[in-house]
Order: structure tokens, then sequence, then C-alpha cells
């Protein structure tokens, strides 16, 4: 199955995609929470998507006419991974990592599938990063590696993108990581069931207007997705809708020489095997 | 002004102190949102003045009674500003930083004033961090510092209860900053009025059971209130509603020798002048 979120007259709603349309989850019930980490949280995937199979195909959306939003737009927790794919650590002189390394995105910096990814008026030096997405859908704290894939509800793809000088300016990463709408998430999640265990050995690709930048597979992660869930629940709970942003293989523009940074006008797009392709034009900031 | 938010049957309520009792704003304005976020968003804070001012004393609550919540339950970002304070940086053998360094919290991590303070049973090394906190009150995106201080409307107390292990095992700091209710926050925002501007040159003390542990001077910061909102807004919205953490003075219990960590039964109180006392039992976390 897999879940959308869209812009239905300025106010998120969820939806379940069937090839090329929608079916709108908040016209089929009304009352419906508009935020799948709430839907996760009731644990009523098996009712909703039973409920979806019942529409007619007349009375679903095409979704070309749809403005995508992040899948989760306002997730409670946003934990993004540095330098989990050797190659990665390697290109950028970092030593590989003994524990992951994790840091925070807000959701001020999220777009969606096909919404422009905004250059900071700040700085030129704006880079790309595609990665896994895995998705929490049953709340976690204290989850051995074992039962940690128990508690992932599906998979989706980020482009990570990265401010590099206020990355590298501070210790700490986050105002690197935060510009707003830097970072597109998308365009859908796809439920676990439709993907390998842990979401291992999927192939991933980076292309800046049709030319490849990245290449890795999902098995070459160095903490795999239920390593990275157990590591945080030891001392946080992972809500319903938290995200996990597991780290990008080798090809950024910062390791490139001479070094590449994104500009207006051209289209970044991630491609996950077994998930799809999130693709977003560059605009610079208007200011 | 004193904005405290506290447990209404289970949901946050909004209030305002006087003295040591609260005006109930959900009881003044039924429909009123639960949400200091939103409040300031609407700009609306003379009016609640006015209605508060309006309520007879008998129509107050006992802040006794209460249970107090962080005084912004869910804050759309908590920017948190490592090694802010000379002496600080200097007990710890870190470099005097040159540009601010920002780190995350999620709302997971906080906890309310009078409330336990838990440190997690994944590590002993839990130590504490008196703070200034600077709350947004006014969206702010590329604001110069001469007019930062115009989107901040008031002024707050947090604990930044740190697990120093796990804050240094990954080189971004974000596990050992987020253990769940980890972090007081209260026990209630001070408008900006009452203070002076930047909340500049005010005592902090923290102390465990009576015994100062860290005292400094807010004027101490390296990066001062407006500094630290002007940079963030470069490449960030900063919603109202959004804190700022702003660094800790000397005295931490890692820079002692010999170090020195939370220990359940322990009571730790930050005061900070003009301001009030924010003050937390430690207990261990229970599995």
């Amino acid at each position: 199955m897999r879940l959308v979120t869209f812009d239905k007259g300025g106010r998120p709603a969820p939806g379940i995609r069937r090839e090329g349309r929608v079916v709108d989850l908040t016209a089929l019930i009304p009352d419906l929470a508009r935020d799948w980490s709430t839907l996760f949280a009731e644990d009523n995937l098996e009712r909703l998507r039973e409920l979806a199979d019942g529409v007619a195909w007349s009375d679903t959306i095409p979704l070309d006419g749809l403005t995508l939003l992040p899948p989760i737009p306002v997730p409670p927790k946003i934990l993004c991974v540095g330098l989990n794919y050797r190659a990665h650590a390697a290109e950028t002189g970092a030593k590989i990592p003994e524990t992951p390394i994790f840091f925070s995105r807000y959701a001020s910096s999220l777009t969606g599938h096909g919404q422009p990814m905004v250059r900071p008026a700040a700085s030129e030096q704006f880079d790309y990063e595609g990665e896994l997405v895995a998705v929490i859908g049953r709340t976690a704290k204290h989850v051995p590696p074992e039962r940690a894939l128990d508690h992932v509800v599906g998979y989706s793809i980020f482009n990570e993108g990265s401010v590099r000088d206020y990355q590298k300016a501070g210790k700490q990463w986050t105002l690197g990581k935060n510009a707003d709408a830097s970072g597109p998430f998308g365009p859908h999640i796809v439920t676990a069931d439709e993907l390998p265990t842990g979401a291992s050995g999927l192939h991933l690709e980076t292309h800046i207007d049709g030319e490849r930048m990245q290449e890795g597979r999902t098995d070459d992660l160095i903490f795999n997705v239920a390593h990275l869930v157990s590591k945080a629940s030891e001392v946080m709970t992972l809500e319903p809708g938290t995200i996990f942003v597991t780290g990008t293989p080798p090809g950024v523009g910062l390791a490139r020489e001479p070094q590449r940074w994104l500009r207006a006008g051209e289209t970044v797009s991630v491609t996950i095997e077994g998930i799809g392709t999130l693709s977003n034009p560059v605009v610079d900031e208007s200011r």
C-alpha cells in the first residue's frame, strides 16, 4: 500500500495511491484524522486498506492534479543519520563511525514531491543527499534490534538538502540541515509488507537533470534500520510518525572535484528500487 | 506578565499567574487555543492581560494544586546552544566558538516545573545545565540583530539535562540531549517588558539540594539572544513558540573532579534573577 498526504483546500489530507489515482480518505471518512501519525497510532491500516479497496475508480482523484505534501507533514521527530555509508564517510574524509551519528531536522525544512527544493539566499553551497526513510508506526522505547522492525510501518525517500558552509561552521550540523523547504520527502510511504525485511538490498540513485550523481545499495548501511531504531529507543520514545532518514551513499557535491552545488532550474531525483522516485526542481529563495 | 501552562483534566491549559494563583484562560474564554504558540501568533497578549485583570480573586485557582507543564508543551522548534559561556567552554576543554553551536531537543525530552527529571536507565552520567530561555512570539526570518528582540515575547528557565556518555558517543549530541523527560522547562514565561533588554545582566544559579553548583550572569553569553535569533533566522523560519535554550555557565558535573552525576532523590533548582526558580526532583527511569 502506498500512503500519501496531499493538499486539500489548504489542509493536509491522507490518501491511498492506486496506480495514478488517489483514494481521498477524508472523503471516505469525513471525521478522519488528517495525519498519518495519528492513523498509525490507531493501528487501523488494515481497516483503511479494506475501505479504500471498496472505492470505485470513478470516486478516486487523478494524482496529476494534486499537490503532494510530505507524507507526514509534521513528524514528531525527524532523526537523520550522518556518515552511514562507508564510501560516503570516506569521500568526506571522516572516520567510519562506531555508533550512529544522529542529528535533527525541523518540520519547516520539509517539502513535498514535485515542490520546489529551495536554496537559501544565505549560501551558494546547497547540496543533495539521496536517502532511504524508515517510518515508525508503533511507539518504540527500549526495543532490541531483533524486534525493532515490528515498529516500522513503511519506507520512503528523502533528499537531505544540506547547506555545507552552515553545516561546517558550528560543531553541530543543525543550521546546515534546516534551511526552509530544503529537504524533499516523499512521494509516498510504501508499507513494509511490500519490501524486503528492513528495506535492505535496494538500489538507490540520485540524478540531476538525468545525470547520475549518487549510487548505492541499502545493504551498505553501516547501521541498518533495526539498529538505528533500537539505538535511539534506548533513551527516547519514538512516537508513530517519527522518521529515520538513514544516511546517504557516495557522490555528494561536497566531495566532488571541483565541488558541485545545486543551481536554480536544475531538477534532482532520488530513486529507490521498490519505493519510487522523489523529484524536485531547485529554486532560489525569494526575498 | 507570567504565562503558565497547566494540566487541566489531562489537557494543557494556558493561564496567567497572579502571585500564588492562576487565571485559567480556558475558563475565561472556552474556545481559546490551548497553546501559547497559537496565542502568540494571534498577537493578543494585551487582550488576554486585560481580560485576566478583570477576573476576581475568587475565580482564580491556587497554583499549589496545579500540575505545571512546560510553558510551551510542544514548541515548533527547540534550538539549544552549546558552549555559549567562555568559562563553560574552558571547563570542558573546548575552543571558544566563533559562531553559535545549535543543536536540537525534541518535545518528548521536556518536563514541567516540579515534575520528575528522569535519569534514563541507559546511563549513569546524567548531568544538569541551568540556562536562560528566550521565547519567539512573532515569526522571524532574515531578521538583523538590531531588530531580533522585537520577535522575542519573553524569557524562561531550562535545566538542560544531559546524558554525557550518549552525548559524546557520536559527533552530534542528539541522543545525549534527548532522553525522555530529561529537560525541565518553566515554571513560567516572563514577558520581555518586565526584564532588561535581551534579558541581559541577570544572575543565574544552579543548586542541588541547596548546594550551589553553577553561577553566571547572562551578560557573559558569548552570543547574546539578539545574535542567536538573527543567526538562526538566516536560514530557517522561527515560528511563534520556538524556544532558544541559550547555553550554560560553568560548574556542570562533567567538568568537576571527581565528576558528579545526578542521583535519584536529589532536587535540582535553577534560579534566574527576575524570572524565578525552576525546581525538579531527580528520579530513575522505571522500566
